[in-house]
């Protein structure tokens, strides 16, 4: 379905393009910005562009990292789109306990294809097909947008929190899908911790815990077989989320160190806290890390 | 009156402080924001550093711009400190008409002081002498955060919209006092649009209209004999306020140019609009304008 152009707002000298298009896969309409740099949209010379995908926490939209991440900035000099997807669907009628609480359903589709009701079939909580297959699609394919990027070859991917949780798995679940991770303080073992937990049993139910394990980051790099991981990953030791056991980098490092799987770097940033103040502080190394692995550096 | 630091938050390298204190000018408690960059806070060679204060636009708080204007970007690989004030106070009773539009009252003190009641007097709409007098001398003195900073010599200005008719008029009332300053889209002429009139009105009353000039960006600058001007602005031509004649910035510039005052760059920033969006754009750029001046560069 095509895009609709809600915005268009300078930026760094590209523009940010406020869009929404109606979701075959959610079955709602969805909302997400696409970051174009100058390079993409110069009126002498344009030239197509890669993508990083963005994907964003708990409780947020398009809109939060587009204004306070600051991932524009390198961006534009460097020549490299951004994409930034919404969190969930989002029913104009919500689905019972869809909004009921922060860290699960509206702003918490935890980028997994739910299998319990209400959330799985018409509930449209399927948002790791979105993100790695409808979404795409339709932006490459898009008659207007299509035409400023490269294409499905060249795309990484990067997220903050419950999205650093979504970028790991889908990277990790789709060898060559992605050229590169990246991840500020992402949920890096959902299995053992109390956010992950609430979410697994909300859409995946708690019969089968060791199903849980597909979509967990820290239990993927153990059976990793492409070769080097390009992944790059940020945890502030201020992070209050990361002292109480939300994220456990550590497990995923562990895991990685047990299955010999190299390329991993995990960085613990001394006093930064989860917020997006942390992520602008490193958005230009994180976009700079995308660009290397597509080419552009 | 000593400031109570509510929090400290790592950006940057270096730290924000939101902090607060009880103002004698305004009669009321008082948000300020205050990042500190690393050269500063360094442990092993920790060296003073000028400050740059940012002023707000209407509605706005200490947060905004401390979340999505990126100043603290290129201040923290320069050596500068930002300051970001409040709008205006905000008394927790509110006083009437106080909190009844957003461009007249709490979030919109015009960094003036009013005369007319109820603003006037224990009213406490005095900006302007909040931020000339009471709040860089309550920072310089300050037992915490004073060591960190050269002190009142070492002072530039800049601010967006209402916050930027703020820097342009403080700027030109008092030669010497800040060694640059810089605007993103101001209301460069506000006897002559409708914010500035609305706000005037209420904040002087209409009787002494002459009087208003005193307060006006484009009247100052007839009567300026401080040399040079050291001003930088932006305006972006996609901006609304501005296709709605509430800045007037071509009026600051024919003003400075009959007066024969030099040395103010004013940018027409094609397509950009009022947002946040465009002052991260050219954030640095303001930042290394004031940091030319205060000999950082």
């Amino acid at each position: 379905m095509a895009f609709t152009t809600n915005k268009a707002i300078a930026s760094f000298g590209g523009k940010l393009f406020k869009l929404s298009h109606q979701s075959t896969t959610t079955g709602t309409p969805m909302a997400v910005n696409l970051y174009l740099p100058p390079a993409a949209l110069s009126s002498t010379n344009p030239c197509k562009v890669p993508l990083l995908i963005y994907l964003s926490g708990l409780t947020c939209t398009p809109e939060n990292c587009s204004e306070k991440g600051f991932f524009q900035h390198r961006a534009s000099q460097l020549g490299l789109a951004i994409l930034y997807p919404d969190t969930s669907p989002r029913h104009p009628i919500p689905l019972p306990g869809e909004t009921d609480a922060w860290d699960f359903g509206a702003g918490a589709g935890f980028y997994v294809d739910a299998t319990q009701p209400p959330w799985n079939d018409e509930g449209g909580y399927r948002m790791e097909s979105y993100i790695t297959r409808e979404l795409p699609q339709a932006l490459f394919s898009d008659a207007e947008y299509g035409r400023y990027l490269q294409g499905a070859e060249r795309v990484s991917i990067t997220g903050h929190s419950m999205g650093g949780h979504g970028a790991l798995t889908l990277y990790l679940k789709n060898p060559g899908m992605y050229q590169s991770v990246s991840a500020f303080a992402p949920i890096a073992n959902p299995s053992r911790c109390p956010w992950g937990e609430k979410a697994f049993s909300g859409y995946f139910g708690t019969e089968d815990r060791e199903g849980w394990k597909r979509h967990d980051a820290t239990e993927l790099v153990r059976g990793w077989k492409g070769g080097d991981l390009k992944a790059l990953v940020d945890v502030g030791t201020g992070d209050d989320f990361y002292k109480q056991g939300q994220l456990l980098p550590e497990n995923l490092e562990e895991a990685a160190r047990e299955a010999g799987v190299k390329g991993l770097t995990v960085r613990y940033q001394e006093g930064y806290d989860h917020s997006y103040y942390f992520m602008a502080s490193f958005a230009d190394e994180h976009v700079e890390h995308a660009a290397k692995h597509l080419g552009l550096l």
